[in-house]
């Protein structure tokens, strides 16, 4: 017998359960080889204390709907797990790997993430099991490395950048304008936020405010002073993690060790309604950035299923310490190919946005819009009951 | 020569341009009794200053994208009339009338421009002008009186409801959850907070709190406490409109006098985190409930069009002080109808939820979900370029 399991790690994404149904659709082309297709409940955590369940159990119609439904079906964690590949947490997951007679192991996740898969794939290897693990990119910061982009990323950025298309037309109709500062996702990268740079010059920010590049809080202000001033109300996009002097009273700290993020868009609004005393407006799009189904994007629809696939292939090919990766052709027309990639070159490495990309605060450059524009596009059609996207209601059959 | 000048006022929806759509179409199909269609640059502002532009100017097709640009395409105002309708405002008003050879005037508005409407109304009669008013019906809010509901509250509510579906499902699959607390758009009524009701018990708030129920600050820890305990997360629906002790120094006036909302959420985390010490997550659904296009809902931008349509026959049949309203026949199948209602009767005057419309802060009543299901219902497809819904441009000729 030998069986697989699935690993939802990190944040979610609106595609990480696509990812997700491609390995199971690949795996059902498979039985002699796959037998059964497991889940791990919450990311690694169901390996370490044994709760995994049988997608084998679940209907066909909710499998389909993994393909619009947001969140990770089978949960998530963020724990990270010890350095040292010999503590104990990392031998309850081969114990339970070998009492289940996994043989496959995806782990679908971002930087985090990676690392556990590369430190497994590592402690397999050193323990001569038959055993492979393959990671499946995901995150909506597109911080890998290695990858050309992250499955997540073009569905978010599809959402951001219509949602600040919208919001600028509402913003621009009134008298009195305000200033808008619309915060969005990414803790030390600036690919989503600098997304609306796509949009034509009447609903364009008219400043981008991103973590590559170092946050002068004075300059901020001249800057917004002067487009107030010029336009009649300023649209300011910022990454959540941008650095300026803030109240850290409230700021949290995550599985990861990292500091919980959002409240920016916030505390540089009263900044700005103090020392330039303009009205404002703190936008923060928070989980529905990354969740938004309606504007989940074709191409990373149809990546994400590839690379489910793709990742079962190569597993059943017997490929491991590998994560798949995007290797971009061309980008007119857009091509992609997706190939493995070594995960000690990925793991806890970051991609960011390079200086040739960014003109200055006011504009990105041809570089990250002929980058960026063939990921967001093509629209999905969600199905829908009474007006709401239908979400998959997994039994989650445990495994005995 | 007779023209017509249309007006957009208040608060800005997904559709109310779809409306304006409607009566320019109609308009169209009667050029021996309209000669020109004008606009009034930001509401009522556009007639005082003399500022209109000339909508037989504009291309056809930028016309067309009426129907998925948000925001006020003439722009909006917040300017609330003296209540004296003799004040110089109106004289200026009635001269820019009489200098434009108008007839026609229609107001889109929500309740305070409905107020506007009204004296209009009255002013013209008392001086014996042959020019006619006429209101169409526009808030989120939902709360305009005399009419079964309002165009633009179906489209919030259908971003509102699949939002809350999405950011349940993101929620929901951590290890250790949060207590997210959710504000939506309603001063004094909970329609759009209460929408998300309609949600399967998998995604829907397990609370609700509006502004029809008196907020109890202590009860309302002791129920976020509860549900957490109970299911390991917590998903609150707020108003931003909902009154509890709060730190009001930041709390701005708007046009009409009105507090500006907003930052409910995030005050509420604050007391759960200092009370309950749980994580917690506040989330603002801000302009973009209002504004974001792909979740237009059939039914709002049929209407939409249905009664910018009607208004504009009204007129022509010589129809004054009334506004558009929706008589609802039957829920199951939908069936409505447009009728006219005196002005005096809508200005000022306020739609709240009933009690018979809610069981207690965990659920909403059949009646409520009856009334608001097929208002969400159909789903539009929206012109894109690049992954981006395309949205009017107006060139804007100025009428001299």
């Amino acid at each position: 017998m030998k069986n697989m399991v699935y690993i939802q790690s990190g944040g979610p994404t609106s595609v990480i359960n696509t990812s997700f149904y491609g390995a199971i659709k690949e795996a059902q082309r498979h039985p002699e080889e796959i037998d059964h297709i497991y889940g791990s409940l919450h990311g690694i955590e169901g390996l370490i204390i044994d709760d995994l369940i049988d997608i084998g159990q679940e209907d066909e119609e909710q499998i389909e709907l993994l393909l619009q439904t947001p969140g990770s079906i089978l949960g998530t964690t963020r724990r990270k797990l010890p350095k040292d590949i010999h503590d104990e947490v990392y031998l309850k997951i081969i114990e339970n790997l070998k009492k289940h007679s996994i043989k496959y192991v995806f782990v679908n996740g971002g930087n985090d993430s990676m690392d556990t898969c590369y430190k497994l794939s590592l402690l397999v290897k050193e323990l001569g099991l038959d055993i492979v693990v393959i990671g499946v990119p995901k995150t909506i910061d597109n911080d890998l490395a290695c990858t050309d982009h992250s499955l997540g990323f073009p569905s978010a950025a599809k959402f951001v950048i219509n949602a600040v298309n919208a919001l600028a037309m509402d913003a621009k109709c009134f008298q009195v304008g305000k200033v808008h500062i619309v915060e969005i996702m990414g803790r030390n990268a600036g690919w989503l936020s600098a997304a609306p740079d796509l949009l034509p010059p009447e609903t364009r920010p008219q400043l981008f405010y991103i973590p590559e590049r170092k946050f002068d809080l004075e300059q901020f202000l001249v800057d917004v002073k002067k487009v107030y001033e010029k336009e009649g109300y300023a649209l300011v996009a910022i990454s959540e993690g941008i650095d300026f002097p803030r109240d850290t009273k409230s700021m949290r700290v995550d599985g990861f060790g990292h500091a919980q993020l959002g409240g920016a868009a916030a505390d540089l609004c009263h900044i700005v309604e103090d020392r330039l005393n303009l009205p404002t407006r703190a936008v923060e799009f928070s989980l529905v950035q990354r969740a938004f189904p309606a504007c989940i994007s074709l191409v990373d629809r149809n990546e994400a299923i590839q690379t489910g696939e793709l990742a079962v292939k190569s597993a059943l090919e017997g490929k491991t310490g590998n994560m798949i990766i995007f290797k971009r052709v061309s980008s007119n027309p857009y091509k992609i190919e997706l190939q493995l990639c070594d995960l000690s070159k990925v793991a806890n490495a970051e991609s960011k946005i390079t200086p040739s990309m960014m003109v200055d605060e006011t504009r990105m450059s041809d570089e990250y819009r002929n980058y960026l524009r063939p990921l967001v596009e093509g629209e999905v059609t969600l199905k829908c009951k009474d007006g709401i996207a239908l979400m998959a209601n997994f039994k989650k059959a445990k495994v005995k």
